[in-house]
């Protein structure tokens, strides 16, 4: 609860914080708002990660003071857990040992904590850190404010996805007052790609294809298109969500080989279709509409099975829809 | 100014609202919002337009009542004119004939209205119709909301440009609050495209050129292109900001083949980079940052002409920050 979290801050001196393994703007935003926080409180803060921070988060304040470990290597009074689902998520070892706070805006998290603070109703943990500046009495500066911006913008898709609350433009205003500009965040996270990932994108899109009804496609992309483009394989973040932003789409398998015979497999869908459900069944996991797995295997036979078990959930979920049509006339 | 637009609303019963030909999210958001507030008031209005709704704008309230023709072929009251540069902009003949109100957020405007209400402090008209409800004292209704939404989001590119202000979250954070959920019109907006669009990206982005410095991109768009994909000319629409979120990129052209050596060419740039100057060196316009021209002849020596002149902005906007630093050093 924010209350325990008041307390804790108030309470203790020593922190670090972390979020999970390949960092996003809500991990890498959150984990350094939060920082700037504790610092303003006069508190000794760090954030650690397991992995180094991307491109587009370089620009974040304090970006440059991350310190990237694969161990919790030191005591602290408390760790900050950002947005994880599980006390594995981090990657950190030994950091059971440690008094974890579990921050997330996720409602199916672990409570994996000693003081588990769930806010399902924010758009991203960057709206807590808000949250808790307010709740605190802590001033809301440029530095925390264009990292919560960043969460904000990051986590809502630039205010696309359903988690875009009336709260959460309300704070964007607040954020813009305290000094945001959007136009430089949104340059820094969406407009500092690398040429090769403009001519990976290129390659990608053109082995999109689609089944009869027009409703799942897939896509690939290959070893040899990054090795041509001199791209990396996070060069192809995003793309996974370029068929979806067609009208009939509803559902989308992106298999990315990443060594021979080795296809780590985002899938998203729009609506009521649950990717998780599928990505489960090989190990991976999600949420219903953004979920992952690995394949392995023959590369047709793996696009072949994926594609047919996609086909299989938005053809009974359509039956569901005629079902209960039929019912209504 | 607004005072006299709110006298006039009052004072009369009969209008029109237009705006410019291929209208944008702002042209008909702004557009069908004030219908949406003269109806609230009880005056008979109607939205007339040069050219059909595009797709992604026929899920906005009232979007089916909206009239094509060429001509405004009635007697109004008065005739709103929403986000246009001069009185030919509509495309509607005899429009000059009635008693105009220009109502713009853009400060270049040519003031062509018997009233022109000009605020550049506004990232949208839509964000003018907001104010405009709670100067007259209209309630924002779902409708309004919706309309006046996808104004800002399409016109501020998802709160991504300069033009995104502190009231422009504040306002969208009431627009929710009236109603609007903005998955649902971002799926509307961006999230409902045809498949050929996809296709024609793709084939479209393959075609991508630098000059050796990097900072210089164009693409090419042909007929063979369209007609293979099954696509439409304005499919292509939005294509020419790719290579401006690769980070070195300041300037890109997109020659778009409409007929046989006839390239309608679009120019993108960032920050202090002029391309309207150049636009306009072959009689077409726009904007610093956004502009437009013709280009007619052998396609390679279209395309070596752009971008020689793109090269040479860029090469002279650098020298100029080369000696700034010089003086300064």
């Amino acid at each position: 609860m924010l209350s325990q979290v008041v307390e804790l801050i108030e309470a203790k001196h020593r922190f670090a914080i972390t979020s999970h393994i390949r960092p996003d703007g809500d991990g890498l935003g959150s984990s350094l708002g939060l920082y700037w926080l504790l610092r303003a409180l006069g508190k000794e803060a760090e954030v650690i990660t397991h992995d180094p921070v991307p491109h587009s988060y370089q620009e974040l304040p304090g970006a440059e003071e991350i310190r990237v470990t694969p161990n919790v290597d030191q005591q602290y009074d408390a760790v900050f857990v950002i947005e994880c689902s599980d006390i594995s998520r981090p990657g950190l070892v030994d950091l059971e040992k440690q008094f974890v706070v579990n921050i997330d805006h996720h409602a199916t998290s672990a409570l994996f904590g000693d003081i588990n603070w769930i806010d399902a109703t924010a758009s991203a943990v960057g709206e807590m850190i808000y949250n808790l500046c307010k709740a605190i009495g802590v001033r809301v500066t440029r530095e925390i404010a264009e990292c919560v911006y960043t969460a904000l913008v990051t986590d809502t898709g630039s205010f696309h996805y359903s988690n875009t609350t009336e709260r959460t433009f309300k704070v964007a205003s607040e954020l813009v007052k305290a000094g945001v500009k959007p136009a430089k965040i949104a340059q820094n996270v969406f407009g500092s790609y690398a040429w090769s990932k403009l001519q990976l994108l290129s390659q990608v899109l053109a082995t999109t294809q689609r089944d009869e009804s027009g409703r799942v496609a897939w896509m690939r992309q290959s070893l040899q298109m990054q090795e041509q483009t001199g791209a990396t394989e996070e060069d192809g973040d995003g793309f996974v969500n370029y068929p979806l932003t067609v009208a009939e789409v509803e559902t989308v398998a992106l298999l990315k080989e990443t060594a021979p015979g080795v296809y780590r497999t985002s899938l998203r869908s729009k609506g009521d279709i649950n990717v998780a459900r599928i990505a489960e069944r090989f190990g991976g996991g999600g949420h219903r509409n953004a979920a992952g797995c690995t394949l392995r295997g023959d590369w047709d036979e793996a696009e072949r099975l994926i594609a047919g078990l996609l086909i299989e959930a938005v053809e009974k979920r359509h039956g569901e829809i005629d079902r209960t049509e039929d019912a209504a006339a």
